[in-house]
């Protein structure tokens, strides 16, 4: 199988943004790229065929939940997570921090996962310099992560892109905490190297489907919003034999402004053969944003848990027609009263199977009942909506229209 | 489009069994013919295209659950129940009259809606002779279905068979109160047969998709367990111009045997020419006793219900090895940790999608963290076993094998 690789294609004149490849020993991702999320080893509702036929070329699985269950003796068992989950194209894992960063949010974590019996009253979560101590969300067991772990878990998943254990910087914080965490991610990011590299030379499976392939790692910049801290985590990262860069804890803040910022300070400093990943963000302003700033790929839960909600994204043209009742940019809300009756498709102009094949009445009925077929039907529209606004960003970038995209989608005037 | 037609194709010479061809408007439905149901309109986890891969012909909507939701005025305004579902081959409909005599079986509603929030401390169904009162499962609100109504109802949404109101007959149960149950239910059956001829006169859909065609009306036998009656009701209902015939009411008792000796009072008496139906039955073992007493169709949820659970269907032979911690026959619980590192598929000879690509491993995890897919995965495994069942039992009958089938099925002996 091919090693990894990044292929530069085209550099956008006007902006940042660029087009690229990036090759894996399990095929191509085309980039820039929407990393879908299948958290527990499943795109929610979808089979792998379907996430082919939405042009789906990667997804991202989420270390800390498959640690959990099904847990690692059944990744060895299986042969690693192409074998297990029957995807035989490429697939990301995080390092499993986000997560256990996350316990105390318990909302976030149970609505994530559909478990919703959890009850963890005192989460624990206790971090030192060797990693992260914390208690499973379905039992209370208790666990360590550290960065020679992190990456032991991942190579026996087998993905075809890692990413290093880092610090994800707690928000808000101050310059003396958000430096002291960004040292530590530093040091992790050493030690992930120090281990990935180790494990290179170790045979894992004897399964033959998932094989001893090529895996990449990434090393992730932290420093939180301040610009002293990003610029010099960006330069420590690119300073290492990392494969490829990620970003990550840009969600954070209250807006969108200081994602944009930390962009504007990280990018400029990145190698440029080197494909660069923003870990968590993915609304549709901000892929324009991450986009025109060079960042190549970024996971996000939005648009499929969306889905689940019925909100269903739709083109800014149409929404101030067919849904006065949001004031959401790019979604209607399926389940209001108003569509009970609509015999049209979510989106007339969309191509994806529910809107070739279903009325917005149906869709609407579906949801009110909670058949399960909706969430589905809705998680199609929903990626189908992303990946061909990624191709139309993508065809845009390789013809030189990638501004005037933006303008066109994220300013234009409604009519009426 | 074609008028609603019974072709016997084959009689079985060693048992009552035959193989037959009901022509609908929508296609035409071999039989012997599992019936699968959509209780609201969507069978559960799966798109039209999935049930047309799995060979499924026909399917059964409930009466009760459009009536509530989403309600006529929508079916109305859709054009029924084929353009709403995206489903152009043959439907049926219920009457609406079983979910409303077991309105107080909250249990039962409470799973088979996945409404879990619901609540009813007084279950009110009134009946009478003009019909039922009962109060929604969803807000407690009253309604009345009548013969009648049911039919306009049925009517409305468009159905290629649709079933006579009857009065489901309560067990246990005197015999003088099933034969004045059963008495009822042949007046219903003439109210019913003359609305639904009344109906036959009126434009109802200007929808192309749905139009005017040809809608089936199917009568119900009942009479409970008592041999006078259930001879007088086959007669009655018999001698009545309906384009088929439903037996409701077998599914009760004890055990099978109540079921098996109805019938064996009731199909002797049945005219050759009329497709047969019997409501709400359809595990392994009975299939077998419905076709060799020459039932044409059945609807049942088990299939489709014991999916979502995680019990899967497989055939008798594996199932001494494979699952030991089970008396059932032909199924196994796939939730069972002794799957959690089993690479095997659900099962080795089966040619569905489930088992073609994924293994008991990952199912078993899917189960395990609740996600979404795995429904699904269950659900089409389920259908594709009774659907390959259903083919075995055909061609068994069109060549003269099918008592040796049943042996084959039912009595072989595991090995080990």
């Amino acid at each position: 199988m091919a090693p990894f690789r990044f292929e530069l294609l085209h550099q956008d004149k006007k902006s940042r943004a660029r087009l690229g490849r990036i090759h894996t020993p399990h095929g191509d991702i085309q980039t820039p790229a929407f990393v879908a999320v299948g958290t527990q080893g499943s795109v929610k509702s979808l089979t792998p065929d379907e996430l082919k036929d939405l042009g789906v070329d990667v997804f991202m699985v989420n270390t800390y939940h498959m640690y959990l269950r099904p847990g690692m003796d059944v990744m060895k068992k299986v042969g690693g997570l192409h074998a297990f989950m029957g995807w035989n194209k490429p697939i990301m894992t995080d390092s499993g921090g986000f997560q256990v960063f996350s316990l105390a949010r318990k909302k976030y974590l149970a609505s994530d996962t559909g478990n919703q019996s959890i009850k963890i009253d005192h989460p624990l979560v206790k971090i030192t310099e060797d990693g992260v101590e914390f208690r499973s969300h379905w039992d209370g067991s208790k666990h360590l992560f550290t960065p020679k772990f992190s990456m032991e878990l991942q190579w026996l998943m087998g993905a075809d892109i890692h990413i290093a254990f880092d610090d994800c910087t707690p928000y808000p914080v101050t310059f003396p905490q958000a430096k002291k965490s960004m040292e530590r991610t530093h040091r992790w990011a050493k030690e992930s190297l120090k281990a990935h590299r180790h494990l290179r030379g170790v045979k894992v499976f004897t399964s033959e489907v998932s094989g001893n392939h090529y895996q990449a790692l990434y090393g992730s910049i932290q420093g939180s919003i301040f610009e002293k801290l990003r610029k010099q985590s960006a330069k420590v990262i690119s300073g290492m034999d990392f494969d490829g860069i990620a970003i990550g804890g840009v969600s954070v803040g209250e807006g969108k402004k200081e994602m944009v910022q930390v962009l504007d300070w990280v990018t400029p400093l990145l190698p440029k053969d080197t494909p660069r990943h923003v870990l968590g963000v993915g609304e549709i302003d901000d892929i324009f944003e991450l986009v025109s700033r060079g960042i190549d790929t970024f996971d996000c839960v939005q648009p499929t848990r969306l889905a689940r909600m019925g909100r269903l994204l739709v083109g800014n043209k149409q929404i101030y027609k067919s849904d006065k009742s949001t004031n959401r940019k790019f979604e209607i809300d399926i389940t209001k009263k108003e569509y009970s009756k609509d015999t049209k498709p979510i989106d007339a102009a969309c191509m994806c199977y529910t809107c070739k094949h279903f009325s917005r009445a149906y869709v609407h009925h579906l949801f009110r009942v909670r058949e399960l077929l909706v969430y589905r039907l809705a998680t199609i529209h929903n990626i189908h909506f992303i990946n061909t606004l990624m191709e139309d960003i993508r065809s845009s970038i390789a013809d030189g229209t990638f501004l005037e995209l933006t303008r066109q989608y994220l300013y234009h005037k409604p009519r009426g």
